[in-house]
C-alpha cells in the first residue's frame, strides 16, 4: 500500500491534500513508512498511537484516532473504554479525562453518521470493581504484579505500593476484562516511554519481552511506532532498553 | 467517608454519575481510596493535585480544582496566585498561563455564584519584587538555596545558575510571602517528579525530608497523591527516591 | 547529501551501523529527510533539536547534540549557556539542570580531545543581571513583552505576570545578549509546542510569523524539525497554529 492508501485504511477517511513540508513528510513517513510495515498489526499500532496522542493532549489527533479505531472495527467500545482507564492510570487522570470524553463523542458521531441510534452505554455495577475483600485484593495484586513484571511484589509498606500499586493497579486494573495482558502492555509501553521514568521503562520492556507477550521484533516495531508519534528523542531511550534486554538475554 | 462523600468534600460539588470504567475507577480510587486517607491534609493534597492537573494541561480539571480550592476556603486568592508563579517557574511559563487565567476566572465565578461583588484584585508594587540591590539578591539567593536544598549554592558562573537560579528562583521566588516553605515544597515535588529530571528529583526529595519540612510518612502520601494524578510510571521514580533517602538516613 | 553524510555533518562523528528498524528509520528519516532539507540552516535546526532532546530528558542525545553544536562551531559556549537559561525558563528548571551540566562536560570533552587546555569559563558580574531599578525592569519588560509578542503587556497584578513574566522573563531574560531574538524564538517554539499549552502555542507562532523573525516557509521547517524530535502528535498542533496564522494573514 502506498502512503495515501495506508492513510485511508488507518484513519478510515480520505487523506487530505498535503501542501506543507510538515504534511508531506508526516504523510510519507507516518503512513508511507511506519503504519504499513509488517511485524505489528494495525490494531496493535493503534494502541501505541492512542496512548501517544492522548498523552500529547492533541485534541484533533485524539478525535481522529479514536474515531478511526471505532470505525475500523479494530477496537470495540468496551476495549476503548478500558484503554482510557489503563492510560489514565499510567499517564494520570487529568490527561485521561480528554480521552474519556472523546470516546463518548466519537461513539455517538459514528452512529449518527450511520443514521443509527447509539446503543445504550454499558451499565456498571460494583461487581465491575473487583473483589471487595481487601486482603484478597492485595493477595491477588501481589500475584498479578509478579505475573506481569516477572519480579517479586514490592513491600506493602508504603501508600504508593499498598493502596496504589497492589490494591488498585495490579489488584484490580490489570485484572479487568476486555483487554488482554498483551494489549495492556501495548498501552503501558508508550506511557512509560513518554514518562521518561528510566526504572519503569526498563522493567516494562524487560517483562514485555521476558514474558513472551511481545517478541523482540515486535518490540522494534513498537519503538518505531512510538518514536513516530512521540519523537525520536524519547524513542531512543525505549530502543536502548530493548537493546540492553537482548544483550542480556543472549548471554 | 465513602467515595461520593469525599468527592463532595474535596471538589465542593455533588459527584456526577459514573458510567464508564474510567469514571467508576477514578471515583473509587481517587476519592474512595486516596483523598480520604489520613497522613496528609486535604489542603496539602490540593497543592500536589493542582500542580498535577496544571501540568497535564487539562482545562476542565484545572477549573474544577482551582474552584474547589477557593470554594473550600483551603487556599486564599493570594496563596493560589503564589502557587501559579511557583508552578510556572518549575513547570515552565507556557503551562503556567492556563493556571493564571483559571485562578482569575474561578475567583469571579465563586463571587458571582454567591451574588457578591468580586473583591478588588490585589495591587502589586515594586516592593513585591524583592531587593533591588543585585548583590544582595545573589547573596540572599545563595543563602536560601542552601537553606532549601541543604547543599552549597552552585557556582555563579553560568546564566542558568547566576541570572536564573540564584538571582530569580532563590534570590526572589522562594522568599516571597503567602506560601510557607513547606507549601512550596508540596508544589515543587510534583513538578520535579513530572519533569523526570532525576537529579532534581533526588535533591528535592532529600531536602524535603532532610529539612524536616515533610516527614517520611507524609512523603509516602505525597507519592501516592502524585501517582494518582500523574500516573504510576512517574510516581515510581519519586517513590524510589524517598526509599533511597530512608535507606541512607537509617544507616 | 545522503543520510550518512548528513549524519556526519550534523553530529560531527561517524554514523554508527544501523541494524534495527528503529535505527534504520531514524537514520533515514531524521538525517536522510529532515536535517538535510533546505529552508532552515543546520544551526537553526540545532536550536530546535536541542530544546527537544533536553525536554525529553534523554541523557545520551543531550550529550550528543551539545557536543555536535560545539564541535561544529555552530554555537559558541556563550550561546549554548544562553540556550540553557532560555530553555530552563520555558521548560522548567529541573529539566534545565541536565543541560547545564552537559554544556560544561562537553565543553571540557572537546578541548580534551583536541589536547587543548579548556579556556577559562566566563566570569559573571551583577551587570549581567539587567537593570537594578525595579521600576525600570517592569517598564522595559512591558516594552519587550510587546515587541516580542506583538500584543499589549499583561496586567501587573498577579505574581505570575508581575514578578515572573514582566520582571524576569521579559524584564531580563529575553533582553540578554548572546542570542538574537530570532534564536530565542527557535528555542521558545519547541518549548511551547511540547508544553501542550494551546494559548502560548498560538501566541508564539503568531508573533514569530507576525514579527517577520520567522517566515512562513521557515515555520514549516520548524514544525517538521520539531515533529521529528518530539513526535507528530504534538507537531500537528504546532503545524495547525501556523496554518491558522496563514489563513488569517491572507484574508
Amino acid at each position: 500500500m502506498n502512503a495515501d492508501e495506508t492513510y485511508r485504511t488507518v484513519m478510515t477517511v480520505d487523506p487530505p491534500a498535503t501542501d506543507s513540508p510538515f504534511e508531506v513528510a508526516s504523510r510519507e513517513f507516518l503512513f508511507g513508512q511506519v503504519w504499513n510495515r509488517p511485524g505489528l498489526s494495525i490494531r496493535d499500532r493503534r494502541l501505541v498511537a492512542l496512548a501517544c496522542v492522548a498523552a500529547a493532549d492533541a485534541v484533533k489527533p485524539i478525535d481522529d484516532h479514536v474515531y478511526a479505531a471505532l470505525r475500523s472495527g479494530d477496537l470495540t467500545i468496551d476495549e476503548l473504554n478500558e484503554v482510557t482507564l489503563h492510560f489514565a492510570v499510567y499517564c494520570g487522570w487529568p490527561k485521561g479525562s480528554q480521552l474519556e470524553v472523546t470516546v463518548r463523542t466519537q461513539w455517538h458521531r459514528i452512529h449518527a453518521e450511520r443514521g443509527e441510534q447509539t446503543p445504550p452505554w454499558p451499565v456498571r455495577t460494583v461487581d465491575d470493581l473487583g473483589p471487595a475483600d481487601r486482603e484478597q485484593r492485595i493477595r491477588e495484586g501481589q500475584q498479578l504484579f509478579t505475573d506481569v513484571n516477572l519480579v517479586d511484589a514490592p513491600p506493602s509498606d508504603s501508600p504508593y505500593f499498598y493502596a496504589g500499586i497492589l490494591n488498585f493497579v495490579f489488584g484490580h486494573m490489570w485484572a479487568r476484562p476486555d483487554l488482554s495482558r498483551r494489549d495492556r502492555r501495548l498501552v503501558t509501553l508508550p506511557c512509560v516511554a513518554l514518562s521518561d521514568a528510566i526504572g519503569p521503562i526498563h522493567s516494562h520492556v524487560d517483562s514485555a519481552l521476558g514474558s513472551g507477550d511481545v517478541t523482540y521484533d515486535e518490540m522494534q516495531e513498537i519503538c518505531l511506532q512510538f518514536s513516530a508519534y512521540y519523537g525520536f528523542a524519547k524513542g531512543e531511550v525505549l530502543q536502548d532498553a530493548a537493546e540492553r534486554w537482548r544483550a542480556r538475554a543472549s548471554r
